[in-house]
């Protein structure tokens, strides 16, 4: 006997990717193109409301414009054929081209030779839309008529719901929507400003902060600023800001308030330099390390500095920028990138998102290089973090002629028959940064001139590099220090999964050191284990890096929130291994494991 | 081949309610409960939180008493035999017994012979925990020991974070918790306050606005106020208030003023008489109409109005009773019965939670009676609903004697030989209530001393009651129209389905009326259609009741907000026929369909 319903089955073709795909009667077009592994873009979850799913019907049944066909066809000047494919049910056999812009878009987040892109999706996007006028007996209420128009139940903040009326009555049908992840409206703005869609990265260091301006809607990088921690005058290092913060609240709201103002500096600055207002910037992704996001939230800090060393906050859900005092859109959303532990905080967390070390193959490990040294292994086991207390050697603090890395700091030096040496912006000597100081002990080392036990040869205990500049006893010792610190972090994290140099598939350096770092010289002198140069990445500021794949990627905040739950942590310090470890490792050597 | 994987089966004996279920070795026993259908309460969703699901072992394997099981067992003073059958995982064959203690709660919201219980399961819920002391290498963060407890995600106010650490430190370890929708705390106190855990319900009327204060953790009504709509200073109808606020901004935030400090003002007498402190008030319900919620939020209502009638909102998230300036906890949630239509507010969507409709057989007829009467039609199609202006007429308004329903009132009179009247409370005549103007209506009727016209047929145009008073020509035409208006939504309604008054199976009456409405009276003077009294159910102020229930049930206010966006809704004004049926419905009569 035969089925009594019989749906027709029709064939679409699509030549430009080779690949012909069964589908039944009334099936949706879009459906059927991602089943078949096209990466057919999901922005608006296939509701019409981006556009951004065109494919041109070559052959096949065309049925009518909808109306917001219509409207993205004249927008994007394409030609009439064209149909989006959310929309569009199956009713005959097809042939189709997908244009490249239908596809997901990724954005590369790195710019340093490591590819780690992301999904540009974004937690706040932005929709054209058309409010129907309400009809007599059938009178909708407004908030209605917006969600009738995203086909879902979405929360309007009462001060929108309050001017909506008013402004429909303006002669308002189009607005435009942000919403913030497919369920809050941010702002709803007369006519077409889809294309005003804007966010900031923020890597909240504790010497350093960088604001970075992003087109939300394309992964742009509009602009970047970069700025002195202004908490500096307050202490320049993270201890001491903690002790100031927990001997009076006045003091902690104090350092609150200048970090903030700071920040809102940097963001008028940026958003005035590229003509943007401030409500057109709709949300602010914040990595920095635990005590600089504490401070910054005005949450106490003095658990930070006393064992067992914790947090107050791991994964926070998004805060309001009213509630903070960001200035940008009222409505606006900040988010904090998850701390790890207390001593591995979100700058790391943002640093894993960058390095994207979870969907990299083999024994990975990720080295944070900075004043607060911060170490994640990756093996089949999972992950493995802790953290080692550098010291701020590395930023050229504490050292007789060191520096940050600003122009006319010796950022590289090399021996050439002779001492030759590069500046900063080529800038007349000033100083010495991190990345020359270790190249300086490599080259002294090589030449006999510092002992592998870090004894400078010379009875004027000092080493003369040009006129004023030179390198003491005691700045060795730093260094010795700073750099054992880093050594015995890695050689402990290896341990514990009891992995050897060898095993390592891949280092990734994160850190303002970045490029400049010599591969060959760290190795030299231990900082570094001695594998494959080729296994060794430099990630850059990977903070900021990550800050911006959790503004331009939803999806990536979820999959590190997980991440940072999973990641086992051990306390370098409190291991009984620890002295023996770290007093091996201030001799310079070739670190062996 | 006998299989390889080989777990117990065990039996499960429960003598008490006839029982015996099988189940496998390490089922959770609450779930296999839960499975025979016996209403185990599943208050803390199995995560053993709250102490309400314990069972007695009489026979079966006796684990070792966990921590959380030896401090509920003390609190309650049960045997050592009582386990949490949420955390009771089955090794042996199992007798017991379930304390009635453990069951669902179901709590009456209704006091009107209607049965109308909900299962108590409020969004608000408290729950005693303890905090774990952190240890030194395993550093998570203060927001992870609360979460930990909960074995979830659980969004924390920032002012709460920023309180943990030093609560912590004064010797917090036990602490109870209020949650709000099993995802985000507003409240974390020192020691056990569990049983501190109160909701309001607020019936917001035009006239009047009752205040329940309610034990969210029995469902238990405490204290009820009632006082005069203070807006009524600026119009006692609805249109008038519209216009007022409409005029000015000025003039819509006074009246939002106004009621706003009438409320605060309510909650702290009801609070003050209780001593209940405002911080242990976790959530109020709302229930009024559209004009009445929208003002209370400070939302316009000039489309209110003007045709096509629309309402700013229907079903709004929770907000913040900060932002709203609620004096109770300051991170407490004021929830708003969702509107229907711009004349079908929260005041109806209330009522029908409290008659449950939904849940009841046949074609079933909700009417509130009041200034604007809201009538649903509950059949196999859905429900219809519609309103219909009746104006002041049955709250006594715009008639010479009439008056509120207060004491002095007239509000019930017969003719046993000779007119026989009640005042409320037994006070001395002051005027007559809408109840009174209905038993005179149609015992003059019935008398032949009005006709069925409505004439008067005394020359004087007056029919006298007692000394100082009576009842005019006027008062007779006022009466008319408001009972035409009812009738014709009646029939109206009706017609729309199909419908006859036969075919009804149950009216639904709510308003202020109550039990003082006399059905053969409405019945005479066509106010109700003719049908078997029996099926005549008077509810009373359903807002309120309705108010009750969305506190004491999450899943009610889940319920009711998707019914809403389902229910049907026609314009009686704009219906072709109104003119026709309304001038019909004019004439007292039995009314026919």
């Amino acid at each position: 006997m035969k089925e009594m319903h019989h749906t027709e089955r029709y064939k679409i073709d699509i030549p430009s990717v080779n690949e012909t795909i069964m589908a039944d009667e009334g099936d949706i077009l879009a459906e059927k193109i991602l089943q078949a592994g096209i990466p057919l873009s999901l922005y608006c979850s296939q509701k019409g409301l981006c556009g951004k799913c065109f494919v041109e019907i070559l052959d096949g049944k065309l049925p009518p414009l909808k109306e917001r066909e219509k409207v993205f066809i004249t927008q994007k000047g394409l030609n009439q054929n064209h149909r989006l494919s959310c929309l569009y049910r199956i009713q005959s056999d097809i042939r189709l081209r997908i244009p490249l812009e239908s596809m997901i878009q990724e954005v590369p987040i790195l710019h340093t030779g490591v590819e780690s892109p992301v999904e540009l999706n974004p937690a706040i996007k932005k929709f054209h839309l058309k409010l129907k006028k309400p009809e007599i007996g059938l009178p909708y209420s407004f908030q209605e008529a917006v969600e009738n128009y995203f086909q879902k139940k979405l929360s309007i903040p009462l001060p929108l719901l309050k001017k909506l009326p008013g402004n429909i009555e303006k002669g308002w049908s189009w607005i435009t929507a942000a919403v913030y992840n497919d369920e809050e409206i941010l702002s709803l703005e007369p006519g077409h400003t889809v294309n005003n869609n804007f966010g900031i990265a923020i890597d909240l260091g504790t010497t350093t902060v960088v604001v970075e301006l992003i087109n939300l809607n394309t992964g742009e990088t509009l602009d970047i600023e970069t700025a002195r921690n202004s908490q500096m005058t307050y202490g320049s290092d993270i201890m001491s800001r903690i002790s100031f913060a927990v001997g009076d609240p006045k003091n902690a709201e104090e350092l609150r308030r200048s970090i903030l103002k700071t920040l809102n500096g940097m963001i008028g600055q940026v958003l005035t330099r590229n003509k943007i207002s401030r409500s057109s910037v709709y949300e602010i992704v914040i990595a920095g390390n635990t005590a600089m996001n504490h401070l910054l939230l005005g949450l106490p800090v003095k658990s930070l500095a006393l064992s067992p060393y914790q947090s107050v906050f791991s994964c926070l859900p998004e805060l309001s920028s009213v509630d903070l005092k960001f200035k940008i859109n009222r409505h606006g959303k900040v988010y904090i990138s998850p701390n790890i532990k207390s001593f591995v905080g979100g700058d790391v967390s943002a640093g894993l998102a960058a390095s994207d070390l979870e969907n990299r193959k083999g024994n990975l490990l990720f080295v944070d290089l900075g004043t607060n040294g911060e170490i994640v292994l990756k093996t089949e086991e999972g992950f493995l973090a802790t953290s080692t207390a550098a010291g701020p050697a590395f930023e050229g603090m504490n050292i007789s002629c060191g520096m940050l890395a600003l122009p006319g700091a010796i950022y590289r030096a090399e021996y050439k028959n002779q001492l030759v040496f590069s500046t900063i912006k080529n800038k007349p000597v000033l100083g010495i940064c991190g990345t020359g100081l270790i190249d300086f002990i490599a080259i002294f080392l090589d030449e006999g001139k510092i002992t592998p036990k870090g004894q400078i040869k010379d009875d004027a205990q000092r080493i003369r590099i040009s006129d004023n500049i030179s390198i003491t006893q005691k700045d060795v010792r730093e260094m010795q220090l700073a750099i054992a610190a880093i050594k015995c972090g890695i050689k402990m994290i290896l341990l514990k999964r009891q992995l050897q140099f060898g095993d390592l598939d891949g280092i990734f350096i994160a850190g303002a050191f970045g490029n400049y770092l010599n591969i060959e010289n760290s190795m030299r002198i231990g900082l570094l284990p001695r594998i494959d140069k080729n296994k060794v990445h430099f990630i850059g500021n990977s903070s900021i890096a990550g800050a911006k794949g959790f503004l331009l990627s939803g999806p990536t905040r979820k999959r590190i929130e997980s991440l940072v739950k999973k990641i086992q942590f051990f306390s370098l310090a409190s291991d009984p291994l620890f002295q023996k470890h770290f007093i091996e490792a201030i001799e310079f050597q070739k670190q062996s494991l």
